[in-house]
């Protein structure tokens, strides 16, 4: 499991020109375990996206205690990326096929001067929301739907079905944490959800748009992606299994 | 009043050859107010320690309304400083010497593996402390005391007596939160108590020690100074007038 602060990250996946956690973790896993290591992410956090519980399948021939995995990759890896447990998993364990669901936080900063030390964690939205009816937004989306509507680009083949197990809106002194529990989430489609919900605190539309947003299933009428770096990667979950 | 982070600052006193949290709202002040104008902070902020209330007397013979002082204010200060308020206040308000008060909170993170979203806000201590020792050794703190034994520099002429009046640890899922107001704080006073609470904490010295400590008034005694960044101004407080 690792946690990371993706401010100065071009996201989780490894790409050919830029730095990303993947490829952080993968050159340490290299460093430590050998050139056959190879690191499999739970979730494709976008650039700038945070995560407290990222899982990570690490795949290697080389012997080595789960303890002392850990305390050599953080040795690695720079303060803003840390491993937090290294567990042992069966043969074929894959991270991201494994998941039956995952948890994200939203965090939106409502005061009307930014406060400077969330400003990399959470979203500054200066007007005053109407957070009753966010509430009222968000319970549409509970339930199994098609979120086509919130989906950026479609997967090749999969299903744009998903579950949403918990959906909750927390606020305390204008700081505004949306919480969704799903089986799995579309590309944006956490991000496209709190854009939405922002517009119903904006009153520019009412709760109930939500759900003709949800049920026509079209993107274009969505309301804007959400700013990346208010987003939380919270929780990843499994049967019972790997981590 | 003004929140900053002071992650990327040499505190808040202005400095000839340091970028300084006083320097930037000054030149700020000064570009949009006239040459003459003049920043007194209550608090000179170390290096690397936050505030979310520190407040500052801007005096100045511009004639502005305090909500255009504050948008023009926020225009030309980093995101990493913010102006939270600008009241007008009686001739001759000064924020260091009106002040009554001082809260101050610093953040302790004891996980196991530093939380990457809290390493620019909190200190990492590894080992876990005994949170209930802590307690113990902080309520010796309470009341009317001499904290000359928690004194990185005596002030001159100024007394080393200070009034504790709340001094609390909250404890939440391996985050410490220790909470101190006084009517004044020394130079360091507030890193040496909680450089103490740790010795405590770790089990290095009995809570007993710490009201030893405080009764030597012999700075030699007390515990090593807590890093800055853990450190955020809360509050301070007025007798009813400027801020």
């Amino acid at each position: 499991m690792l946690a990371y602060d993706g401010t100065g990250y071009a996201g989780w996946q490894v790409q050919p020109d830029a730095v990303t956690v993947q490829g952080l973790v993968s050159a340490a896993a290299r460093t430590l375990l050998g050139l056959d290591s190879r690191i499999v992410g739970a979730s494709r956090t976008d650039a700038g996206v945070h995560a407290l519980g990222q899982v990570a399948s690490l795949t290697t021939g080389a012997a080595l205690e789960p303890a002392g995995i850990l305390g050599a990759l953080n040795a690695e890896l720079p303060p803003d990326i840390r491993v937090l447990a290294v567990t042992e998993a069966h043969q074929g364990f894959d991270a991201r096929h494994a998941a039956v669901g995952k948890r994200y936080t939203y965090l939106v900063d409502n005061a009307p001067i930014a406060d400077p030390l969330l400003r990399r964690y959470a979203w500054h939205v200066r007007r005053p929301l109407d957070v009753e009816a966010m509430r009222r937004a968000l319970a549409h989306l509970r339930g199994r739907h098609d979120f086509s509507a919130f989906c950026a680009a479609p997967g090749r083949g999969t299903s744009p079905v998903c579950v949403v197990r918990a959906a909750h809106l927390v606020c305390r002194k204008r700081r505004l944490g949306i919480l969704l529990s799903a089986d799995r989430f579309l590309h944006h489609m956490m991000r496209n959800v709190v854009g939405s919900l922002v517009a119903v605190g904006r009153g520019t539309r009412p709760a109930e748009w939500v759900a003709d947003v949800l049920a026509s299933r079209d993107r274009t009428r969505a309301g804007p992606t959400a700013p990346p770096h208010g987003l939380t990667l919270l929780r990843v979950l499994y049967e019972r299994v790997g981590c």
